[in-house]
């Protein structure tokens, strides 16, 4: 198959089109630049913004979008106009040129839990109404339903996945404000101290980056008639408490006792340390999958860095 | 209160300000043009998508919003830049500004039941995931999320009212693809042969204009505590098959009977007259109303026409 994949050089679109390529699938990959891009991807270089980009990117004909390009959580808190400017003006460009040049394109859009809010309810499950506070989760929220319209017009064939937290990032800044949890995973790889910014009692939902590059494959692949008639499924995640997983993450690193410590930030823990129970069934009626366990869960995260 | 209507000059619009103008409140009334618009209303005349219209509805400070201003459903599938544009891009850029004028202003929006999209569930309730088809509905779901968003953020107080079909609608074009519902109290109203496009059993959620426009005064008014997280409710509707309807104004109207007859279009029916049981507690804990029986519904919607 021939696919489109942007934000090709970011975390999870490199693992993704690894993937792709281990399948033999061409790949036409866009990003802002192409350093981290794998080998055998025609490069795209540019800003999906830009018309002449995207009319770049559809140049030949393809089998499939996967849409990852984004103007990340922290970064769009600090510039709102230029989330609305990608995440919602250029995507829904973006949605209406496919469309154009092939009608019923499978398209698979990156989402977000960040849709859902701060405020949870005991337990999340599909049917959870949103209530987005971040403005990178308001844009997503607001993308998930542009995909399931145009999917009910048959003008794309959408298929979108509500990401939970990805492990483990590289190390640096990514704009992403949740990138503290895959910092806990460098640091006690490298047995370092390190400060979390949320309680140890902090819950969250995570999945690897290699499950979660699984999870985009099944998205090009999987029949629509599976997936429910919101387009939207928010993947199946291992839950689990930063000290648990600090713990697992110590015991397969062989660091010693007591590197981390936590300092928790009242806006972080809001956003990120607070999710409650999670039930996936209609991801997990369409074939999509969590890492099985956390032990799991922080191997594959640890192959990764 | 001093209230923007955007809208005013509208088939709900004229009634909300009706209504708030019986409470004495100082309006300001946006529209595209001025005919229809009560006497004792500041009049703005423009498109919503021109900046100099909007700097002009806040010129002055206002204590609530009301955001009626739309490319209505027929309208939307027939210019879907049209609906885009003023429908998410000028609605977007009015949040911002009221934002920036007046952080926390009440915001109401007026969205559609057209967001749940066409294949419902055997009962729908607040929990249902949305899945529009029609652009209108798309772009109306998007903007669900981007006023919850910005409430949840505290730049406004947003409640949104999901309208069900609203009757009964003054006679001639619309742009509203559920015309044919009032057209129904027209022709009956005048003992004149219907053709009605969608058929007798089908089932259709309404409300009379009346009873629509105290919704709209009550959710200026509201505590937002009471309303769910997602700051959106669907409105309480009498459901009610066409034929029953039928029945009910053409005895209110003292009509003959077989004035009636059925000839159902297949997208028609889809979009407006399978509509299944309808739950509304977070409306209802929250205040608003339907309009007690479908006996009530029709003395009140004949009293608009």
């Amino acid at each position: 198959m021939r696919i489109v994949v942007t934000g090709a050089a970011g975390f999870v679109g490199r693992e993704v089109c690894k993937h792709l390529l281990q399948r033999g699938d061409d790949i036409v990959g866009l990003d802002v630049n192409g350093a981290g891009m794998a080998g055998g991807i025609r490069q795209v270089i540019g800003e999906i913004a830009e018309p002449s980009v995207r009319r770049e990117i559809f140049a030949e004909p393809c089998d499939a979008l996967i849409h990852l390009a984004t103007v990340p959580g922290g970064a769009a808190e600090a510039d709102p106009a230029a989330s609305r400017r990608v995440n919602v003006d250029a995507m829904y460009d973006l949605l209406v040129e496919a469309a154009a040049i092939r009608p019923g394109l499978r398209v698979v859009y990156a989402s977000s839990i960040a849709v859902l809010g701060d405020e949870l309810p005991p337990v999340v499950d599909d049917q959870t109404p949103l209530s987005p506070r971040m403005i990178y989760a308001g844009h997503k929220a607001m993308m998930e339903h542009a995909v399931a319209m145009f999917s009910n017009r048959r003008a794309i064939d959408g298929v979108t996945l509500r990401l939970p937290g990805i492990l483990a990032r590289p190390k640096g800044p990514s704009g992403m404000k949740s990138a503290f949890m895959s910092d806990l995973f460098h640091a006690l790889k490298n047995h370092e101290p390190f400060e979390c910014p949320v309680s140890g009692s902090g819950t969250i939902w995570a999945q690897s980056v290699k499950k979660c590059a699984e999870n985009f494959v099944s998205a090009v692949l999987i029949d629509s008639a599976l997936l429910p008639a919101s387009r939207t499924v928010t993947l199946p995640a291992i839950r689990t408490s930063m000290a648990d997983l600090a713990e697992e993450i110590a015991v397969q690193c062989n660091a010693p006792a007591g590197l981390v410590s936590y300092e928790p930030d009242k806006s972080l823990e809001a956003a990120f340390a607070r999710q409650p129970m999670l039930r996936t069934p209609a991801a997990e009626r369409a074939g999509f999958a969590h890492d099985g366990n956390r032990a799991n869960l922080v191997r594959n995260a640890l192959a990764s860095i």
